[in-house]
């Protein structure tokens, strides 16, 4: 999409070097999404507009209401000034109108993180073989990130995820206000081009907590790498799911949480 | 509380300077949080552990579950290895068991946001006076909230809110992975305190979205300072509220995004 829907001009003050001057600043645009799955209202999700079909079908994977694109039936995109809602059918009728699985965190009956995982563990698919990366590759992975981000400049408000296959080429990236969007948005996109299976490598721009890890894995995609901080149970999730987890991507360093085999330089 | 256990600290290889080597890094704790309400299980928030039981007091407030102290009755808290979860009982019984305001991002009929904010508008609480603060005196709080922040040095992972009243002296101020946790924890411990009719001023570590601008105004907030940046929605909504709105609050520089006549140097 364009940006034009994607980013607003709006007129402030700022100060600087002691001087307060009037100007306009670009605000990354946040508006409601809602999901609806077999015509009964799921999620609303704050999102960025655009991408909208792709987002839905990357939530859908990573909530646990579908498993791949076989059970992607009618995608319905409603797109009214007043409402913006996307209507997804799933195929053959063979499923319960399931309650989100990430929206345990606001359903669920009062896991601990240890249970969460253990309960989560056995709903994730396995995670596709890819080729060990040696740490130059992931520091080129995070600049072709970088590269790809153009709402963040102007707006300081836009999280970033590109995915990667397993030699490092570029198979979808995507900006949203919300980190966990831009992860649904490119996984979608690969999802509904049926191309899922070649992504190896996702890259986030920023923080790594549970439910990025969650979705990545979801997703079958068996190497992240994050800009910024992980969480203790992002790190424990993914060494229980043998998912390889880095943080700290910087320029020309980087943090390794957990391996499991697949960082060349290591082994 | 103590820092032991909203810190972890793992063993991690880091790459630095071309050379690939084993270390310890510290990251922050993540774990479930269930909120119960009148006996009904209301939500899970992803939090780091301590201060329970203001997160949860502060995100009842935020959800339109309560109006103020007055409403909350006994608070409990299960604090178990396997289950961690805040048992609220409101007062009164006037209450029908509600669903939560904000928690319309899981269950709302698809507004847009301009009907997203004619319809909280309805529901906000009028903010409460505040003498106008000059942009020294923005630049000054901010500078506490960095003093405040324990855990973002160690961890990279850890947002804070800290609440200030209309002479810019702190009244509170919170950590955790979560930015919105950290203000309703804030918040909520001034609830308890009954010492929130003086909070004036909210000052928040990370970006400034819809939600968070929401959970100010129903605490009555009229200055919302955030160090990143707003989305569109947040402004919309802070003008529509009347509320002061700043962002990119750095060491000497800032953005006003709506003023509301409360910045003493515009006017």
């Amino acid at each position: 999409m364009g940006d034009e829907r994607a980013l607003a001009r709006l007129a402030v003050w700022r100060l600087s070097g002691g001087a307060l001057s009037p100007g306009e600043a670009q605000v990354i645009v946040e508006e409601p999404l809602q999901i609806i799955v077999d015509g009964a209202p799921c999620a609303v999700l704050m999102r960025t507009p655009g991408d909208d079909i792709s987002l839905a079908a990357g939530f859908c994977l990573a909530e646990g209401l579908i498993e791949g694109p076989e059970d992607l039936g009618a995608i319905q995109h409603c797109d009214r000034e007043d409402a913006q809602s996307v209507s997804i059918t799933r195929t053959g009728g063979r499923r319960p109108p399931a309650r989100p699985a990430a929206l345990l965190t606001a359903s669920s009956c009062g896991l601990c993180g240890r249970e969460l995982i253990a309960d989560l563990r056995r709903r994730l698919p396995p995670l596709r073989g890819a080729a060990p990366l040696s740490t130059a590759d992931l520091l080129a992975v995070g600049r072709r990130l970088r590269q790809a981000q153009r709402w963040f400049a102007p707006t300081g408000g836009a999280h970033a995820v590109a995915l990667f296959d397993g030699a490092g080429e570029l198979l979808a990236a995507a900006e949203d206000v919300g980190r966990h969007n831009a992860l649904d948005k490119a996984v979608g996109r690969l999802l509904l081009a049926r191309r899922l299976e070649q992504a190896c490598v996702a890259v986030l721009s920023g923080r790594v907590s549970f439910e990025m890890v969650q979705k990545a894995a979801r997703a079958g995609v068996p190497i992240v790498a994050g800009v910024s901080a992980p969480t203790d149970l992002a790190v424990a999730l993914a060494q229980e799911a043998g998912l390889t987890l880095v943080g700290f991507l910087r320029d020309d360093s980087l943090t390794v949480y957990a391996d499991a085999g697949r960082i060349s330089d290591l082994h």
